[in-house]
């Protein structure tokens, strides 16, 4: 592939692509170390980069493919993008997606207008379904990442962030498949070759990361945070990219990449999906090979689910000790609990939930154990509550 | 006050503010049936549009006043955009905050280098405090609406608005004490007489409502979910202005601010306060005004505490039946449990908690209930899981 490509792709998406905004953050920077800025591509009308590669594709179609139509193996944001630039073009889009894809994925595609089948349990019999189909039907088969028109969709994104900020030093981006890291990277090397692009994989799934390190390939975990880029490898045209034109590959963890969602939601006021955390994450963990410099973090997608998200806030809350499980015992006296409930309202704490169960609970039957939420306003208040109650003779336990 | 004001308060912020994104949302107007566009004050470093006025007062001091240092009322985002652009600019600022406030807005504030000082217990003893210090120490009083300055800054944003979309029709603006919407109602309508100007108000404290339509004032409620403009009447300055050149204020309700936070969440990826959230739920409630104009709504802040999001999110999970809590009567035999929970895997529903209380809880010594909090696809889902346990026999009930 080459650069050209990107550029043509480029001029066929002008205005039917977001433009989405790329804003420093002033405390992110303060936190990394670094002078960090957010390119949103969450914004995107179906919530991520997505929409770049598949529309470049459907453009690319010629009139009898366009009247024949298009099918996906998705169920994740390809499948949203193309469903959704397919209805708008007036092109036919079948997506297939594995047999026990949650209904909400399926739903979330149909309203585009998509024909959605569902079908396999294992990844290769989806696969060999969806190319079956696509040769009976005389469809043009979308990879999601390993096909030139949909790289060099992606690859806009890169020449996008060098005309928002052309002193950009780093680009952080997310690797599943590699087909937006490919795209970025061909696009950003060919305009300035100084600007140096990284990539972000997970710990769970790092098929890229090994093939780019030259690591055997470990089997990675059951699920992710950032199932956005849980692919097992690499694709064959994505990582001869990689390998030419990509600086690093850095890994980071469970933890790290929910931190991330947390901070971008709290500080940066923006819902990222796991994948579209990863490169804040990685920032984080990896802070010292990025001090001083001028990064741009591609915040990818946005499509996290709401309860899955709630779950990150609370245990963000938990891990920035804002929110504290105590368990207390208490004697089984009238007024014990009256007592200790006084006791942390004086201390300024809110009890956001409590569950003392007298008859079972306890080490001892003279007393009974109090379990409690509190909502606490950082990590000296915590460390304040646990001498106070101890001082007044309770016995606290933190619950692991 | 007069619209060069505002024109001079531009000049003055330049460079010094953010000029935040300005967006169409097709899904919304899709919802609306308008042609929605959103105003990202949210976006703002210190997370709303306070930082407009607060900075524009600073930069009319003289430099005896900016020597001597400012000083606020408030727990809130004008309490933080002061504080931060006084620091910034290196005048002194003091904050005076009601004696309970909670920890976290203090340190928020005190995280900008300004000194914090918690007095009073009522508003009328917490702003006799702060005008006594202000004599006292010959500071510069910042109303947080109620002062030229001030409200010439908010009006930037109109202006802005402008600028950035120049067909806008309608701009549609949260209000609290009427600094905000008194500033841009000045700036749009000198420039542009034609395009609407409306203002929203929580049902719960809807001071300048009863004042721009002449109906005696309520005392509102306790607590909104848009502390931010939970006002209890306009300002001096402010309601002329709004008289003026408002041309009309709406009121929502509780529900409908919560509702429109989740939206903005799960739809747009974006972060807003109840405050920030009202206009959306002003044009989602008042649909008719709107319909097929381009409207700009003003998301005014992102500052909503963590913990009350994560329930944003899960009350509006409940509310788009997407989360279902249902009571199951469950025969007390060996495999009465099992045989319950596999229907429901069956039926494709996530059980997200379950409790199950032999001892106590049921109508008979032969059977137990099961309480369930499900998660589901939508409406029509919980609808046949009614039907089907129903169907197999199973006392159902759904909790108030």
């Amino acid at each position: 592939m080459n650069p050209a490509e990107v550029a043509a792709a480029r001029d066929r998406l002008a205005g039917q692509i977001m433009r989405t905004p790329l804003l420093p953050s002033r405390t992110l920077s303060a936190i990394v170390g670094a002078q960090v800025f957010l390119k949103f591509e969450n914004l995107q009308f179906t919530a991520s980069f997505k929409e770049r590669g598949a529309l470049n594709c459907l453009l690319c179609l010629g009139d009898a493919e366009r009247r024949r139509g298009v099918i996906a193996m998705s169920a994740g944001n390809h499948a949203q993008a193309l469903a959704y630039h397919a209805a708008r073009l007036g092109i036919p889009a079948r997506i297939v997606m594995p047999r026990h894809t949650p209904n909400v994925k399926v739903a979330q595609t149909r309203v585009f207008g998509a024909t959605v089948d569902l079908h396999g349990n294992e990844f290769d019999e989806t696969r060999a379904f969806t190319e079956a189909l696509a040769a009976e039907h005389g469809l043009t088969l979308v990879h999601p990442f390993d096909d030139p028109r949909v790289i060099a969709g992606q690859g806009t994104l890169g020449l996008e962030i060098l005309e928002q900020l052309p002193e950009t030093e780093m680009v952080v981006v997310p690797v599943g498949g590699g087909g937006l890291i490919g795209g970025v990277a061909l696009a950003v090397k060919s305009e300035r070759p100084d600007v140096r692009v990284l990539g972000v994989q997970m710990e769970r799934f790092p098929g890229a990361w090994c093939a780019f390190h030259g690591v055997e390939a470990v089997s990675g975990g059951l699920s992710t945070v950032a199932e956005g880029i849980a692919v097992k490898t690499p694709g064959r045209l994505t990582l001869p990219l990689l390998r030419q034109h990509v600086d690093d590959l850095l890994l980071v963890g469970e933890q790290q990449v929910e931190q991330a969602v947390f901070q971008l939601l709290e500080i940066e006021k923006t819902v990222v999906e796991g994948a579209g955390a990863a490169p804040l994450a990685a920032v984080v963990a990896h802070a010292a090979r990025f001090a001083g410099r001028k990064v741009v973090l591609v915040l990818s997608g946005g499509n996290i689910d709401m309860m899955i998200l709630a779950s990150v806030v609370q245990r963000g809350m938990l891990r920035s000790h804002r929110l504290l499980r105590l368990e207390v015992e208490v004697p089984d006296v009238p007024g014990g609990l009256a007592d200790l409930t006084r006791l942390l309202a004086d201390l300024d704490s809110n009890i956001v939930e409590i569950r003392h169960q007298r008859l079972l609970d306890s080490g001892s039957v003279r007393s009974t154990m109090v379990e409690l939420l509190l909502q606490l306003r950082g990590e000296e208040q915590a460390g304040e509550i646990r001498a106070a109650l101890v001082a007044r003779g309770y016995a606290v336990r933190v619950p692991a």
